[in-house]
């Protein structure tokens, strides 16, 4: 039985044993087969290879529906239901995505991007299901980390308080996208680590294939734990406390126990909760050393795990940290606070000066948000680092907690573009839009590093709200134009010029740069902005324009509605100005994975489309 | 010892027993009192009264820190704080917050508004405290209707997981806005039941004063509960799995075995949850009787409990709950789902016509939002039914979950628009902004009952998600003009005019038919347009105003940025048609409490105000 042999889910079920491991085997050497080439989420993967197989053993889709939590453990899923032959593309352009979407596949029960909705999610089909009279089950994978999330909280109270039938399997791999935060996950080390368990795992694996019922077996775990007092109140306390039945801790790697777990878990009534333990990165030495650093990764060399790219450019997130970490010392009212990316956003080093002013709150946007209204309020200086996507999650805490109160509190907002190889649930181009009509909150893009750092100097000492937000990487070339200063409502006249002016944002300085350059070979001289200050605008700039009398044109790396452009079109007609002649930005449109370079194409925002863009409207006019 | 005697909470240290009832007394009937003048949350806040007094008695307010959670059961917490004098002016234009408010008093130690950010923002003061090496306590006070939002959740195992030293204060009156739901609740109605509580509660009142050390009791009730295995389950192990020492239950009405309690946890060095049982309502039979109709209150006669003032303006939310009623009857598909808020939002009629197809999550918008996705992916038509500043809180589902599967599924969203008396917290003005750049969905806002029924008669068989915003009742007037239809992407030619032309949208419209008015008397003929559908906008007529180069202006009760009159901005950029003279719409602030129509003028918004600007316009371009 080879992998290209399995077309649906059905081809598993007449595996024996060994087939089974070999199949597990196969499925792992094309995880990292793929992701070496690709990039991906190589760890997570990896660990879940024989829960995958035991879940398609178990459970028929696309008639059982199976919800992965946010969705980047998917791959055994998409190899093992007809999409193998695809897997090249992962993650490419025109490729399919890494994760499950819905209109790839009917075995993609749900698409998702973002932690924590598997239960909620499931928890619908599930009640769709029952409203429509119909069978069949429904399942959510999600894992230790996603459970820091208040969604699943919000989720599982609900099912337990209706008893919808519903299985969820808590993955407990002792590690979200960083090593686990957040005292339920103590709780689970507990669990883990109890005598009942490793007496129990130990004698699983010699003993359990001999045993016929697993019901035989889940019964003499129960009545083994019932010795222990301790375990019982603590093990079925919290899920219990939330309505669902438990069981666990399974071994996670061992596909026929879980098979018959799954199946015992069918034939219940109520809402389950399956706790299985899996090891991140299983079956390769470096994901299973490194699982932090194999989280999602770049394209690598399989026999080493080293990446294959050198990545030049320099990062805004490292030299944020580096900047925090050095008037950190200064001033010990500084504190940071993440969401389950202390490593991602560039705050390792501060972590490392000042571990008792980290706050890593778990996948938990809106906690880190509200507690860092909290702290400003007792005095301190939260900086609080996510990615622009997350912040999606805080909104209401950002307009009630911080700008409502106005606290001073500065927001590092990373991966605030289009974000890539992740797709249409990780790019960052809605900051603008839903942070702008936000009132008392500074909003600020830099278009290189040293912008950024002035950025943090002007934010640490402002009263107010600030929010930063930045691309992973500078653009190329960048360094050549220095940044000598920043001031909030001021742009930075960057390069003169008398025909037209470009005014971009952040990464389109770039290509800001790019076309005026196409734009002098025919002859035109362009200006070249950088509008980094986006709330405060710089109104004296855009009344200059318009006492000029020169076109200009808003380049920006964001959805149109809301965005820089629309701040000053409706700036133009409060005060009746000359409005811009054109905005370069996003369709209305979410979306799809690729380059950086790709999408920008793709949407219209590369140099060389813009430049001709800007040539034709002006021989329309002409 | 009379109310306006007490000055700050240290006027409370020397009094005894009797005087400190005899204050609660007072305390509950000033709160009658100005609540039957002011309207207000009425239940909530007699519920609290006694473990008001007993929080200022055992802590020493504003060195400790007291938060409240949603935060409207402060009353008796500011007359108590030196707010007494100020009562009167409650929630009024001008006059104090009915929420905490820090720029209002020392003693509000942080603003509050929406439910469960109480134990983030205490967890924040109170690490801020540890940080800058402060003694002092911090308390968190949250309902278990706030209980239910995962950001509670969020912040207990942030707490439990550092062990920052907290105590928080589960205020279980059984009940959030509407009788609360979720599993929890059923786990705390065991505990409140449990032969143990019921045992000690009926000791506790004759027994308690003669114990001289609170420890004394709290051990033999440990000592008690230990008997029954399925207590100490239940009971220690949710708050315990989340790193909470758990203390209670306890009943909320006797002062001073509440103070004992609270001066026990004081001496704890850990994180407690302290879980006291109170009744919605206390006091006053009425409130008692109905706490869910006394939770936010109109004027009412406090002889009666019946309200002062009769509405006749009919109400958006009752007519869209009846027409989801007869269309539910035909199509079983269609589904209601709401955030503990059934009545407020209209849904009563379904949920007594179809109680399986009704689904109330508790304060868990995100969750509601995602539910509704998974019901979709299932073949269900959800409607979803909430406040416009509630949805704040499920903007990133909105987006990931909704419209990036671009879903079939309908928001019904209340109170979009400025929401009187409960101020800055509760405004629905950010709607527009937050959702108009969202790919894939149709944003609209009715101007009447009737305009909203043909909406949502084209939102059901709308194959993607539609938002329609509206406030809670319909202007004044507005019965005169009946909708005949609804097209999206159509905006309604209300009434024609020759000079220029009012865009405006919703409850603007009926100023919009008042200044047409009073321009009509200054010989101006203004056409009145009603721009119901915000995306798509109607093209056609923006390009028939440009080709006939008639001025219009935007009217909408929205902010500015990222609104009504920004989306004309934009498209008028990009089509090269010719912009709006001016856009009437809120100022980059947070807007006060207050009426309606008092706000309208302290914005400009009001008929009066736009006319005469209007007119001031005309002028100097003449």
């Amino acid at each position: 039985m080879e992998l290209h042999d399995i077309h649906r889910p059905a081809d598993l079920k007449g595996l024996n044993e060994k087939e089974l491991e070999q199949l597990a085997g196969q499925l792992r050497e094309r995880i990292i087969q793929v992701v070496s080439d690709n990039g991906g989420h190589l760890a997570s993967n990896l660990g879940v290879v024989e829960l995958t197989v035991a879940l398609h053993l178990a459970f028929d889709s696309p008639t059982d529906k199976i919800v992965f939590d946010v969705g980047h453990q998917c791959y055994a899923h998409k190899i093992l239901t007809g999409r193998e032959g695809k897997m090249d593309g992962l993650r490419q352009f025109g490729g399919i995505s890494g994760f499950p979407r819905q209109d790839e596949s009917e075995h993609d029960a749900y698409g998702t991007g973002h932690a924590s909705t598997s239960i909620s999610a499931a928890l619908g089909l599930a009640r769709a299901r029952d409203l429509k009279g119909e069978g069949g089950h429904v399942v959510a994978v999600v894992g230790d980390g996603a459970l820091t999330g208040g969604l699943c909280y919000e989720a599982l109270n609900d099912a337990g308080n209706r008893k919808t039938r519903l299985i969820v399997i808590l993955n407990d791999n002792q590690m979200s996208i960083a090593p686990n935060v957040g005292a339920l996950s103590e709780y689970l080390t507990y669990m883990r680590t109890s005598k009942a368990w490793i007496g129990i795992k130990n004698r699983l694996t010699a003993a359990l294939p001999k045993i016929p019922l697993i019901g035989g077996f889940l019964f003499r775990f129960t009545r083994r734990v019932k010795d222990s007092v301790r375990n019982i109140l603590i093990k079925d306390g919290f899920f219990n406390a939330l309505g669902f039945r438990y069981l666990g801790p399974i071994d996670g790697h061992n596909i026929l126990y879980l098979n018959k777990v799954l199946q015992r878990a069918k034939r219940l009534k109520e809402p389950v909760l399956i706790h299985v333990v899996t090891q991140k990165g299983k079956g390769y030495e470096f994901a299973e050393r490194e699982p932090s650093l194999a989280h999602g990764v770049n394209p690598f060399y399989p026999e080493t795990g080293r990446p294959k790219i050198h990545i030049p450019a320099r990062s805004f997130g490292q030299a944020a940290g580096e900047l925090l970490t050095r008037i950190g010392r200064e001033d010990r009212r500084i504190v940071a606070i993440t969401a389950a990316m202390t490593e991602a956003t560039g705050l390792m080093p501060f972590q490392k000066a000042f571990p008792e002013r980290l706050f890593d709150v778990g996948i938990a946007e809106g906690h880190a948000v509200t507690l860092a209204a909290g702290m400003a309020s007792g005095g301190m200086k939260p900086f609080v680092a996510l990615y622009d996507t997350f912040l999606q999650r805080a909104y209401d805490q950002v307009v009630v907690d911080i700008c409502q109160q106005n606290l001073p509190s500065v927001f590092l907002i990373d991966r605030a573009a289009m974000g890539g190889a992740d797709g249409p649930t990780h790019h960052g181009v809605f900051g603008t839009a839903f942070l702008r009509h936000v009132p008392n909150l500074t909003l600020l893009c830099p278009r290189s590093v040293e912008e950024l750092e002035e950025m943090i100097v002007f934010a640490h000492r402002h009263p107010g709200p600030v929010f930063i937000r930045y691309p992973r990487l500078e653009s190329e070339g960048m360094q050549k134009y220095p940044c000598r200063s920043f001031t909030p409502g001021k742009w930075e006249r960057l390069l003169p010029g008398e025909g037209l002016c470009l005014v971009a944002m952040g990464p389109m300085v770039a290509e800001a740069l790019a076309v005026r350059q196409m734009l002098s070979g025919k002859g035109i001289k362009a200006q070249v902005v950088n509008a980094s200050s986006v709330k405060p605008l710089d109104v004296v700039f855009l009344q200059e324009l318009t006492t000029r009398r020169k076109p200009y044109y808003i380049m920006e790396e964001q959805v149109l509605a809301g965005g820089l452009g629309s701040a000053v079109s409706e700036y133009c007609v409060q005060d009746g100005l000359h409005p811009p002649e054109y905005i370069f930005s996003l369709p209305d449109t979410f979306i799809t994975q690729g380059s950086h370079q790709e999408l920008l194409r793709h949407c219209g925002l590369d140099a060389d489309s813009i430049f001709r863009r800007i040539l034709s409207m002006r021989a329309e006019i002409a």
